[in-house]
């Protein structure tokens, strides 16, 4: 690949950014999209944007681009939450990293490659990829020591950054853990497989035993129940009820014009769901007798939150072994009221860690079955390349170099490419545009459930994030022409990250920054690749000296990851007792512990069949219960 | 190697054997050995033999057999420990599981080697070590399955046997752990890390600390001392003197006839002794003194021991984050008492992982380095023997698998040569014997130290044993002849462990047990890896469905290996509070909290001159230190 193509490509691909862009500055001003773009500012009911006609609306903008870059970080963490702060430390970290990276490899390491070989030059836009990568550096070269100084530069200064990230992330979990109003999962623990006794009722098994080893604090418990097959089917008869009843209560839209449902194509009315009306009132109005009914037959699950009267003895009773047999007693901080998902808590704890070992297993076979087509058709182009388009370096270098740095070139076109549109797709949210156009113009129907708004898909973004985060460390010193690339995509990143964090998603879970451990664990794998692979190519350069830096490198960083995971890893584990002793007194001393007392007893009670139904539609379905059975002492 | 060399390898072994074991039967019976072969039952003050000559005393009785077999397992447990236990039972369940592979691998795998092949048949004796090997079963053979049925058989017994040993240990561990008297490590906890206020002196830091997080179960604490180089000198000096004390209360043994030193080579009288000993017990009567004074000079090395008023208050402050900064207030339980190597208290805790780390290093390092020749000397003989002995071997196979049935071989002659040989040096105590008898006949001295009597050697024993046992997993059922063999090591060696553990070792530290997890997990690994290299050998003889019906086995055991690291494996690590409560409330309602509490204040305290000097000897010298700054509240 020669470097004038690349930059077709770039231009390719900036163009199509600023399409999707200007794109984005007008269909989001659109009444009609509000619920794709402002999903978030809706559910706050904030920032209505009005209906009027507004030549302004059509013209692309870049307002959202200032009303993005303006809030700050404490306004973020207040209003959307610690996970998206830690998630752009992340981006701010890369930024910051990669500008090193830039500085030092365009303007140290790019040259020395450049001039690598005593060779005619044709002119710069002319010149194949490969003269800016190592690749051109002949073997045994003086100055590849600039290589191995840059290699050290980036991993000091990526070390340094990642310190202070984690010092700093680290205390903002602090904060959040000791913030207000108090966390009442901190109060409650999750005992899973508790013994049966034959002559005594379960609830008396659990209060026994934690009126015997933990009298001081015990406060109260509630058990957690199993559906049982009649159970399932009044809820799910329950779940159906519900939908007719919320799709009535819909179809009148008191604030705007009065709509009734019609098909987009045909252009038919629907009156049929009024049959249904009186009859769902009745029902509705029968469920608490039912659902109490049909308790009885409800099947134990052995699982139960138990409420301690401090925070300090609930992570006492969660920390410690209960019982000399480690199969029972198993108990473990409860989550939040809103994380838990009840139809898990069903499942019994000898099921548990099968499934969680199937769940790995079943990942690394996908792994496994997904590496074998890519690596294969990869490699055909990688041959194909190689016979193609450079022979002459076929005799100069081994094979392996050469697979690896066209795997470079091939990553700068990746970055351009996948990593581009990636953010162009997530700031224009194509999926969620198509579906709500097709909702309005075919179905009729108007999107206004604040429940159906997503969250944020950190699984996606983070593990996206990072793979250009590995792409950059290694690829920087090797093939620096990827950096610039790059960093337009932080750049861009951050900005899009935002907004849409801002604007789009809503916050449901907070994990209180829980991803920064992994950010942290897959920035260092990254590095000590980065280290490797170039002590792989500093060896093949046969450069002794070089290589032989890198090795004290490698165990300096691995050492830092020890020293970090010491130092920080058990502020995102555990919580000190230290922290919560305090908390405790100032509940206590302020009168406000009764007030959550109070509280624990019905935080935790099964959802009300509305609130029910919207947990099935976000998670997916569920049939678990639970029934207060909360008895205080 | 032809069957015939085995069968006069194992002549020449069994001779040896026998010749050991009857010089062992005459020399334990002669005084002057006493020291060497019952330590043990010296330090207990038992069954001292007499010095009258008697004629039997010269002739090879097997008494000792008989002996060493007699005690049952409980009474062991009350004598020497769990420790030993464990380590018996090690040996039982390899005796077990290499009882079954022996019956099937002789009788139902080996014929089908021996007749794998059409071939001529030499007579038996005369026969290629080979033909008794998988080696000698053709590619593709139908016969297979009976290999793959019996490596099932193994594995499955093995996995029962190894869950019913880890049951049953685990509950000798529960008894152990709430055996009486109490132990005073559960009250215990050991605080590194503590941080230092200006204004503030570190006794105040300790103490507000713990009765402000533990206010209700904190019973006092004891700073623990760096030795200063002052100190130091001190402590040396002291060392010196006590040393000479000892030598010259040692010279007149008031029991037996008195004796005083002369040289065995030279004949002459030392009285010089006598001029230190005014000198001595001058310095003797001022030590306390001089301790006390040294002491200011001592620096703080922010460890400290904290007591708590009941076990299940320390076990909390071990097991939760006391700070929100985890590299401060750093806490663990306890050792017991005699078990605390003091100079190791003060190592400040940020080195402590810098330095466990370089050990892992140091010793995968190590490891490495010792492969390197072993490899290299291995490789050499087993291609002069490839060419020299089987040519016609080269031919068929490939030459993997040749490499590791000539490994099969090889390690037949290992287990009896080295397996053997290692259990008769055990028995006769080759160097203590040769050290006791230059002591006695050249230097004139009688060893009469209870504290020289040396503990178990686990650390190479259990490694051994346990090389063994891998040796019979990988090598049962691809080269049986080696059952034989190893049967008769485990039998042997469960005769001659039981003896001397009975008689020669005293028990100083005790582990509860904490081997057991791993020889569990080690055994898992033999079995994988015989399964493993099963699958391969499967694969090689192009047998698809033995080869598939080992996948499941495999999958199976790491899963059982899961299992029993859920169920079993907490004991061992953590105690359960259900055990600590009930154990508390027991010494409350007795009355004897009162009691351990006033014992808590004395059993940390730094030890007297003549004790420390014996710590000294024991533990290879050592510079620390503590003094006793308990203050309770």
């Amino acid at each position: 690949m020669k470097l004038d193509a690349l930059l077709t490509s770039a231009g390719i691909n900036i163009g199509l950014c600023v399409f999707f862009i200007s794109l984005y500055s007008v269909i989001r001003k659109q009444p009609s999209n509000l619920y794709v773009y402002f999903g978030r500012s809706l559910t706050q009911e904030r920032n209505k944007p009005n209906d009027s006609f507004n030549i302004e609306n059509f013209l692309p903008f870049p307002g959202w681009i200032l009303k993005a870059w303006g809030p700050t970080e404490n306004e973020i963490l207040a209003s959307v939450g610690l996970d998206a702060v830690v998630f752009l430390r992340m981006i701010v970290f890369s930024i910051r990293i990669f500008s090193i990276a830039f500085l030092i490899c365009m303007f140290g390491v790019l040259p020395l490659n450049y001039y690598g070989q005593e060779m005619t030059h044709n002119q710069i836009p002319h010149e194949s990829l490969e003269v800016f990568t190592i690749a051109n550096v002949k073997e045994g070269s003086q100055w590849l020591w600039v290589h191995c100084l840059a290699l050290h530069i980036i991993s000091f200064s990526a070390c340094t950054l990642l310190y202070f990230e984690y010092q700093r992330i680290s205390k903002l979990r602090l904060d959040h853990v000791t913030a207000r109003p108090p966390k009442l999962s901190h109060f409650s623990i999750l005992v899973r497989s508790i013994p049966r006794l034959r002559d005594m009722p379960l609830d008396d098994v659990i209060k026994n035993f934690f009126i015997t080893y933990h009298g001081m604090s015990y406060l109260s418990h509630q058990r957690i129940h199993r559906s049982g097959a009649f159970h399932k089917i009044i809820t799910n008869a329950e779940k159906a009820c519900t939908k007719f009843v919320r799709l009535r209560a819909a179809s009148f839209d008191l604030k705007r014009r009065p709509a009734s449902y019609r098909c987009g194509l045909c252009g038919g009315t629907s009156r049929s769901y009024d049959l249904y009306d009186n009859a769902s009132d009745v029902e509705e109005r029968r469920t608490p007798l039912s659902r109490s009914d049909s308790g009885k037959k409800e099947e134990d699950c052995s699982a139960a939150l138990v409420f301690f009267k401090t925070r300090y003895a609930a992570v006492v009773a969660s920390r410690v072994l209960q019982s000399s047999n480690p199969m029972l007693w198993v108990s473990d901080l409860a989550p939040e009221p809103d994380d838990l998902y009840w139809s898990n808590l069903s499942i019994p704890y000898r099921q548990l860690w099968i499934r969680r070992i199937s769940i790995v297993v079943a990942t690394i076979l996908f792994l496994f079955l997904f590496l074998i087509p890519v690596t294969f058709v990869q490699g055909l182009t990688q041959l194909e390349t190689l016979q193609q388009k450079l022979p002459f370096l076929r005799d100069k270098y081994s094979f392996d170099i050469f697979l690896f740095l066209l795997q470079a070139t091939f990553f700068i076109t990746y970055v351009l490419t996948s990593g581009w549109t990636s953010l162009c797709a997530e700031l224009v949210q194509c999926f969620p545009l198509t579906y709500n156009l097709l909702q309005k113009y075919v179905f009729r129907k108007k999107l206004d459930d604040p429940n159906m708004v997503p969250t944020f898909p950190y699984h996606t973004e983070v593990p996206r994030v990072l793979l250009f985060g590995l792409l950059g460390f290694t690829c920087s010193i090797l093939a620096p022409l990827i950096l610039p690339f790059l960093m337009v995509y932080f750049l861009l990143g951050y900005l899009i990250y935002r907004n849409q964090m801002l604007n789009v998603y809503r916050t449901k879970y907070e994990s209180g920054g829980q991803l920064w451990p992994v950010v942290h664990n897959s920035t260092i794998f990254s590095l000590v690749l980065a280290q490797i692979i170039a002590l792989g190519v500093f060896g093949i350069k046969k450069s002794t000296v070089a290589s032989g830096l890198v090795v004290p490198l490698v165990i300096f960083t691995l050492l830092f990851h020890e020293y970090c995971r010491k130092r920080f890893l058990p502020i995102f584990k555990n919580f000190s007792a230290q922290a919560l002793v305090e908390m405790d007194r100032e509940d206590e001393m302020s009168g406000k512990m009764e007030e959550i007392h109070l509280l624990l007893q019905s935080a935790y009670s099964q959802p009300a069949p509305k609130d029910k139904d919207e947990d099935d539609v976000v998670d997916g379905g569920g049939d678990g219960g639970a029934e207060n059975s909360a008895s205080v002492i």
